[in-house]
């Protein structure tokens, strides 16, 4: 070990867990190098900041940058690191228009991803991608009214200041276009409709939130258009049509009037930093790692947005860029650098999402991810109500359970309702990652109370019905 | 195999699962005894039709004689099973008056629990215990205003109407003590607030809700107080006392002047019918059963309130007379007799209740039940939010969490809070019964997303915590 501090490339969730937790456990410096003005943020809060149920642009701070200093944290902000050199241990950074030469003893790369935009022109006023703190205020004040514009809840950050003004001072929207299905694009649906703003949603795939599979997707779907969402599923936008601010979408071949459009076609991790160096790249070109987030270049580690993880079903490396996977990783990293070895943990892929009063969660690898990994799935959908039929309240709630024929194993599923049905999905994370078979499945003692769960909680209930055909 | 029929004592969860179970996997005759009027209904729900969110008394049936019929079961109401002879294999039979031996080949006692009054006088007008749904309908008419009851809202099942009248007839109630603060003392508080009634709730230990540990009850405790309830905890009752019509209780050595008591200070396995047979017995008098639901006597089952089950975290017997355990024990014995053995399931001990807005979940062993069954437990009990703090409707939630210090296996834990608190629970009882440790359960990919939950689940929070100690 050398004199030379453990660096942190990135000033989010997975690199200031680790700092946080470096420090708390060693006594040697850590620098954290963050490119932009803020860190430590919750990119999943910025649709409920657009929509309005979170009340400052600043509350989606995690840890203020003087927090993070009484942590002991050395943060450099508008610090861009912008190579690294393994032989050396020795990243280069710009800052100010300088550039120096930075020592580590570890490095961390948890420069996370950021939103795709695909063809489509989010220069135009008007269409966006979501990413990070800056869009979403720019967002809010395209959709607010000059007159009734709330300044006060961009709160005392380092928000884009020119770049909410020039989104105020232009004439808010009436009809918007979310281009793509998943998290962001239903998310953002959802705040667009709180605002007051017609919707149309488009999904090149015949469903939205493909990844929770085909009963989920139905349910959002219907949720949404009795919310008055006009949802296009299997229909690619081609392109934003506008000068100098967006007033068309070219799809199916026509054009279609809109003043407003949110791309949310998915991310990409920010892996170009180290190019060249010979890191090993997984799935999507995210950065390799191993059980303790450590790539193929010595002493560098990677986690967050930027990383391949473990899948928990599979074994095989997988790239799922959430929230949890990059604390969780960045915490043990921090604890690892500072010499308790720390696995990052798996990922089962475990997702929730809220369209409305409508709650979806999803794990593991339903039917055509299940046979693509080698197994041989077999799965029912059941519906079954959330509470005691007599106690006022319940939902009828969808899940779909998958497993492997030949073991019985749990590979994954899917639940859709208005009642508590995203949080019943730990059950099943659960099981899964403890490799339980349906057999096993079927026979937990769940809880059971009229206003919670009826006898049989539907997740028992899809067990039952799934066990029977094993 | 004799042409004798599968002959179940119990036309409740247990024996109404288990016929039903039989009659869909075998072509043999299943006769169901049940002494009373009522069948297969939901004694859980009682305490929401006093309280007035169940519309009517029969929305707690779950299965109808006409349906019971339909799925091939012979069903046999106003029959008591007075003795068995398990060397004949008879059972003795009393109905109208009449007296029959009726063989079987396989026999199941599903004879249930009932609830107990201890050296209360229940026969006083005005003090109940809650057991099956005439208590429910006699408390409700006591409640009501004579001019403002609805009897509709009985329904049409064959309710004890001379009952009822009797309690519509007498003054409501403007003062009730609810004896006893576990499920159904919590669940009749509320009940009774809802209904306009001044209640005092007595607990003769020091905290409501035992086995939710000291952080779910004081919360229980705070919450109730919060809605005008006086809650004495540490206070014996020693007596109702009243001529005809109870009038005061006699606690602390003084009189308190109450027009209502319900006392709810536990159930009693109604076991005595195998009284002489030589049946084994286990934990309170509960009939022994092993994990087929078999007892020692040959072809004799027993299943529900009335029998013991293994304890998912000690293998040891236990007495957890809860309907979940009933309904799936049932099940199970309705496919073992039918020729397919199946086990009954292990009990965690998982349990929910609901009080106003708080919701409280415990499963498996808490540290001082944990010490006594040879553990050396290790406990810690955090607050973490229920959601991303930034998004409104989140509460703080309290997780109780034991684990074995040699070992690091989870044993047992507690939750309340006010959103979706109770659920949760599902994630420790599967990690308890999937032997997880407290490593393996603080790396869990459970759900996150701003509505639902914080990055950090209040159950990975507890284990970070936990096992920091470990």
């Amino acid at each position: 070990m050398t004199g030379d501090p453990f660096v942190v490339v990135g000033g989010d969730a997975a690199g200031l867990s680790a700092a946080s937790k470096f420090r708390r456990e060693a006594d040697r410096d850590v620098i954290v190098f963050e490119k932009g003005r803020w860190i430590s943020y919750a990119h999943c809060g910025t649709p409920y900041f657009v929509e309005g149920s979170v009340e400052r642009l600043t509350d989606l701070l995690s840890l203020s940058p003087p927090a993070a200093e009484e942590r002991g944290i050395d943060l450099r902000r508008g610090h861009e690191v912008v190579s690294v050199s393994p032989a050396d241990r020795t990243v280069t950074v710009h800052a100010d228009g300088e550039r120096f030469d930075q020592p580590y003893a570890e490095l961390l790369v948890a420069t996370g991803a950021s939103a795709a935009a695909g063809p489509f022109d989010t220069a135009l006023d008007g269409a966006f991608t979501l990413h990070g703190l800056d869009d979403a205020a720019a967002i809010d004040a395209y959709v607010a009214a000059p007159e009734e514009y709330d300044r006060d809840r961009l709160g005392d950050g380092p928000v884009d200041a020119d770049r909410v003004d020039h989104n105020v001072a232009l004439d808010p929207p009436e009809r918007a276009a979310v281009v793509g299905g998943g998290y962001v694009g239903v998310e953002m649906t959802e705040a667009l409709v709180a605002r007051g703003v017609e919707v149309h949603l488009y999904q090149r795939s015949d469903r939205l939130l493909p990844p929770f599979g085909a009963a989920a997707g139905e349910r959002v779907e219907s949720t949404l258009e009795a919310q008055g969402v006009t949802v296009h599923t299997g229909t690619s936008v081609e392109e934003l049509v506008g000068e100098g601010r967006i007033d068309a979408l070219r799809v199916d071949g026509g054009t279609r009037p809109v003043d407003m459009a949110v791309v949310g076609i998915g991310i990409e991790p920010n892996a170009t930093l180290l190019d060249g160096t010979g890191v090993d790249r997984g799935p999507n070109g995210a950065i390799r790692t191993d059980d303790y987030g450590r790539t193929n270049l010595p002493a560098v580690y990677a986690a967050g947005d930027v990383a391949t993880a473990r899948h928990a079903v599979t074994g095989e490396e997988t790239w799922v860029p959430l929230g949890l996977t990059a604390n969780r990783a960045g915490r043990a990293i921090g604890s690892t650098v500072a010499g308790d070895p720390t696995p990052v943990g798996d990922v089962a892929g475990t997702a929730v999402v809220k369209a409305f009063d409508l709650e979806c969660g999803r794990v593991g690898l339903l039917a055509e991810a299940a046979a693509d990994a080698g197994f041989d799935p077999v799965g029912e959908t059941i519906t079954a109500g959330s509470r005691s039929g007599y106690y006022p309240g319940g939902d009828e709630t969808v899940v779909t359970l998958v497993a492997d024929r030949t073991s019985g194993r749990v590979l994954g599923g899917a639940i859709a309702g208005e009642d508590r049905a995203a949080v019943r999905i730990d059950t099943l994370a659960t099981a899964i990652e403890a490799d339980l078979t349906v057999a096993e499945l079927e026979r937990l003692d769940l809880a059971y109370a009229p206003p919670f769960s009826p006898v049989w909680d539907p997740v028992l209930v899809a067990a039952k019905v799934l066990n029977g055909r094993l």
